[in-house]
């Protein structure tokens, strides 16, 4: 498979989550406006992979000319509860100085550090797992996509399932939709479709049913930004996730990298909460699933407080509270 | 508006739920065939409206002649879980000695007998919210649909809304999409813009995150199945909002009629669950949203314990256990 995100020619090139699992297709970004459109449509997301966008939006705009700190500023602005953004942004003009080329360099160095820190939080988190549930093979619950395409490479929840999954330890996944983009049945199932790990999907709403039928052994989860106390905003449903595995006592593990703490948040509740357009919910593929001009209440992400969590592992290992 | 199940010129006549909220359209259906189609395709649901379908599908077998009883248990067998079906099979095999004019007698004694009793179950409920709240005009969360769509008209859990409009109690409703059919932005959003009660669609994941910023006064849910010791079948998702909202301590009340009540079953453990097709999750407006051949987790229901529910009420008031 392709990176997720990745420099070619002049441009960014990303795999276009938009059009999958129907079709696989990459796409090229050359301008900032371009980059800036990919990551609110959502054709390139997850923390990892908007941290790597977002330093090589920089060098898109430093190549450009023209004032690039205000591009740069338009670019980490797209989305904003992604702290990786912005920190991949951040990143990616401290070397502004140095010009455009030394811009791109740190932006692929970024591409290539990516896949070496999601396989170390990944296989640290996966150690946490096998410390945390008795049942072998497990059974593991997955939340929107935390897989190769939310990462450049390899991903964060998910590549704990890769790492159990090269030990015989997998027996299944259940695959949470996620609404209202569905990048758990669109986006997690295709990725364990294409590895042969055996999976189903099933509904958010299914996720507290299964764990009182004794189906889940793990929930993995990944993070858009963790405040100082361990508090984590992650994709909506995560926290009504987390108060189901803690009644149920089914070990809920955060996987993300460290670039995802933001220690100048104390707490969750510090963290604005992007919200996205009622269309999101009220059309599927553009015909209307509810009254014309229905309003809605869209929170893209919501915030899981540090006491509902087994673990939040980073590239570090378990991060301390 | 027409009520949802009746019975005009020789067949059961029923709002076409599958079209709305796009178009609002009545089936009739002539034969045993057709309404246990449109019961499968919901396109005639909710615990009330079943109960007086399957009385109304008897009626069409007893005119219909044959061997009635294989027919009417086919209409009860349509459906596992909604005791409410089989129970109106049931009342009306009671006549079928009288002959077909008696059943089809009975079965409409149910439609007038069902609006009566949803307005008296969700006016003993209204009681309970009030005396439950303490914020005026109250904020309340509705699942699936549990309408006027619901029953032969009126409703159960949203009947609670219209006693409390009338009264100038209701702020706004957050309506539970309710995966994977929509039921919630498709039925509920539909009977709330009607009825010009403010109302904001979200996704079932974003109910607990709703309840932690306190836009959550009581959640109002509906009953498929209701076992002795008050556990309840709802549909799936219920079991997960009532943990959040055990929680955040918001109270979470359930409206049905007493004929949800199955003495026969002790506890929620014994409950049948209806699992339904995987398409319902992996297909929106028949595109694929999952990789082709996706399996699926897809219980229609879930099984909420009895210690999580404030009340449970019917038109007997509030269920004593």
């Amino acid at each position: 498979m392709d990176r997720t995100v990745d420099w070619a020619d002049g441009a960014v090139v990303i795999i276009d989550q938009v059009a999958l699992p129907g079709r696989y297709r990459t796409c090229r970004l050359r301008t900032v406006d371009e980059l800036v459109d990919a990551i609110r449509r959502l054709a390139v997301r997850g923390a990892p992979a908007l941290g790597a966008a977002g330093a090589l939006g920089v060098a898109l705009a430093a190549f450009a000319g023209g004032d690039v700190r205000a591009e740069a500023e338009r670019v980490a602005a797209a989305r904003p509860t992604a702290v990786n953004l912005r920190w991949g942004v951040t990143q990616a003009l401290g070397r502004l100085d140095a010009g455009p080329e030394a811009v791109l360099a740190l932006g692929q160095a970024m591409l290539d550090e990516d896949e070496r820190i999601c396989r170390t939080a990944s296989g640290h988190a996966a150690e946490v797992v096998l410390r945390s549930c008795a049942r072998r093979p497990l059974r593991l619950l997955s939340h929107c996509n935390t897989g190769h395409l939310a990462a450049v490479a390899w991903g964060t929840a998910l590549g704990v399932v890769w790492h159990l999954r090269e030990r015989g330890l997998v027996e299944s996944v259940l695959v949470n939709e996620t609404r209202p983009l569905l990048q758990g049945s669109r986006l997690t199932a295709w990725e364990l479709a294409m590895a042969g790990v055996p999976y189903r999907v099933q509904a958010d709403g299914a996720a507290a049913f299964a764990m009182a039928r004794g189906l889940v052994d793990c929930v993995l989860v990944g993070a858009d930004r963790i405040a100082a106390n361990g508090d984590v905003a992650n994709k909506i449903g995560t926290y009504g996730l987390a108060l189901a595995a803690a009644h149920h006592r089914v070990p809920f593990v955060v996987v993300a990298p460290e670039s995802t703490v933001d220690e100048s948040i104390a707490t969750g509740a510090g963290i604005v909460i992007e919200e996205r357009s009622a269309t999101e919910l009220t059309e599927l593929h553009g015909r209307p699933v509810a009254p014309a001009g229905a309003p809605a209440f869209n929170p893209a992400f919501d915030v899981t407080p540090a006491e509902l969590i087994t673990a939040v592992v980073t590239e570090h290992g378990v991060l301390a509270r």
